[in-house]
């Protein structure tokens, strides 16, 4: 079996042809165990089909770099988990940078990839209200770019995002549904798109119900978890909120930590909804209602995409705008 | 300012050159804001202390590869992060590889480093009990390695652990004197150092408190939740301990789940304590008892030696052995 080929390859597996290109362009559309199968035989003997080897004949380093706002969080370590995984089946190794939210620290890095650090970038944003030139440079050099979850809108790339308008809708409907009149949305940085896309949700939902929408109970919180506490106390003691609509996991947990400082009882005085991956929601005391977002499913669709778009088999990138479906769990905290 | 050297930045910054240089040999002994100014200054007029440039100039990538079992967990999360803030300032980046505790993927991956990927490696391993040549490989090319956490005791290598025996020693002991006789130890793959290490305080607890030695309490589970959720329903119906002590954190998790599952109440009828890196480990129901490793201080450790020996700054290197202190938390579980 020197002289390989996808013909052979699939006589050899008994498969189809077109199963064994399924399996090396990244296509969702093959059985998992199958498609392993023939890349793992593929390596063995070093075989890439034609396409794709010429396409990565020029390709220098088979590193996918992943541009995140924080690592140590549930969302953002099952979406790596999920790129990493497509990755190493096309022999691909992640490239790691956090940029805590600092917009200078996401140009820098990309600024680095530029020099044929690696062959493609998926990131979640965080500097918009800024020029974006700089990624428009790496389109010259063919280096493909997928957002998922945050977004540019100014730039043209593929993005696998979640419906974060319904499911913010839906989380403080049901708030409101359950009694609450004063819900606060928490959330940090507010000019980011998520922000505003599930802060709308919330918005819209109030005005169905005719609640009046009240610019005091939009919280803009920070990254630093002391300034955070300290504002989450002085909200709850001076505006009481009787719910929260958290947009991000650690304002839940804020709040948990200041309920229990203050005596404040989740959910009889104060009813708790946050987006969050968070596997041990019900573990938490009180079970925490979540917004959990398909974290794994998003990072495997944008890394899928680039491998698409890396082996030219999607002409209509970078124009793919994939939305994955959030699901809404609501547990002790907001029954 | 064009020509540059340590004299005329100390001058500059009004500092000495003494702590100029320990800004660049990644030294904790300087003021960390100081540093970072230093270090940024320097970026501006892109200068390198001699020892540090002609030890950087033969280096090709900049690049840290850091290897650990599992991302999607605090303890490695928070470690990356502290790695990560050490590299940023060297202005190094993050190769990330997630090895799913596979001991072929971490062989694969470092060889794949052998090929000038990366300037040196961190890692926290997974095959213990197997033939770790590959690694001295990479001594041969000057590719200094550090071990954190999991260490290899057959290569000689710099490593940053904790004081793992003393603190199993410890909540073994609080569980004794809580009355708890029939104390479980769960474990993931028994061969593994730190394996090795906690049991050992455990056993060591037993026999201080003449409780003998039962081998049917050391529950060896699996990375599959759902093996381990079958395992531990076992354990709580058949054996049915008194006392839980993970020495992994999702293995905690998982005894929570089950005792939900089959109502019996922590820490009424089962006391837990658990090693663990949650920051919200406090809101869990009921609060889970833990012992906290210093992991992001681990990952600064380890990423300051790696510069360290970079930079020949370390003769010694890598015979460095560090440990660090965790912290026992007496919650509510083992109340």
């Amino acid at each position: 079996m020197d002289k390989i080929n996808i013909k052979i390859l699939a006589k050899e597996l008994n498969l189809s042809t077109s199963t064994i290109s399924r399996a090396f362009n990244g296509s969702s559309d093959i059985n998992k165990d199958t498609k392993e199968r023939i890349l793992s035989i593929a390596r063995e003997h070093s075989f890439l089909p034609n396409h794709y080897a010429s396409n990565l004949r020029d390709k220098k380093t088979k590193t996918l770099a992943v541009i995140v706002p924080e690592i140590a969080n549930d969302f953002f370590a099952q979406a790596i988990n999920g790129i990493e995984e497509v990755a190493r089946k096309h022999g691909f190794y992640i490239l790691l940078y956090r940029t805590d939210d600092i917009f200078e620290k996401e140009v820098s890095f990309v600024n680095y990839l530029n020099n044929g650090k690696a062959d493609g970038i998926i990131m979640s944003v965080s500097g918009e209200g800024n020029d974006h030139q700089y990624l428009n440079n790496l389109r010259q050099k063919n280096i493909p770019v997928v957002f998922f979850d945050r977004v540019y809108e100014d730039i043209e790339a593929a993005t696998v995002t979640t419906n974060d308008y319904d499911s913010s809708f839906a989380a403080t409907e049901h708030l409101l549904k359950s009694g609450c009149r004063k819900i606060a949305y928490l959330v940090v940085n507010k000019s980011i798109s998520i922000g505003k896309t599930r802060m709308q949700g919330y918005v819209d939902a109030l005005a169905k119900h005719k609640v009046p929408f009240n610019d005091e109970l939009v919280i803009d919180c920070s990254n630093d978890e002391k300034v955070n506490t300290k504002i989450l106390t002085k909200v709850l003691q001076e505006i009481k909120p009787d719910g929260i609509f958290s947009s991000v996991e650690r304002l839940a947990f804020a709040t948990y930590h200041v309920c229990n400082t203050l005596g404040v009882s989740i959910p009889n005085q104060l009813k708790v909804i946050s987006f969050s991956s968070l596997n041990i929601a019900p573990l938490l005391s009180p079970a925490l209602s979540t917004i959990t977002q398909p974290a794994f499913e998003m990072g495997v669709k944008a890394a899928t995409l680039f491998f698409e778009a890396l082996e030219n088999k999607d002409t209509n990138f970078p124009k793919r705008q994939h939305v994955l479906k959030s699901k809404l769990f609501i547990r002790k905290s907001a029954e």
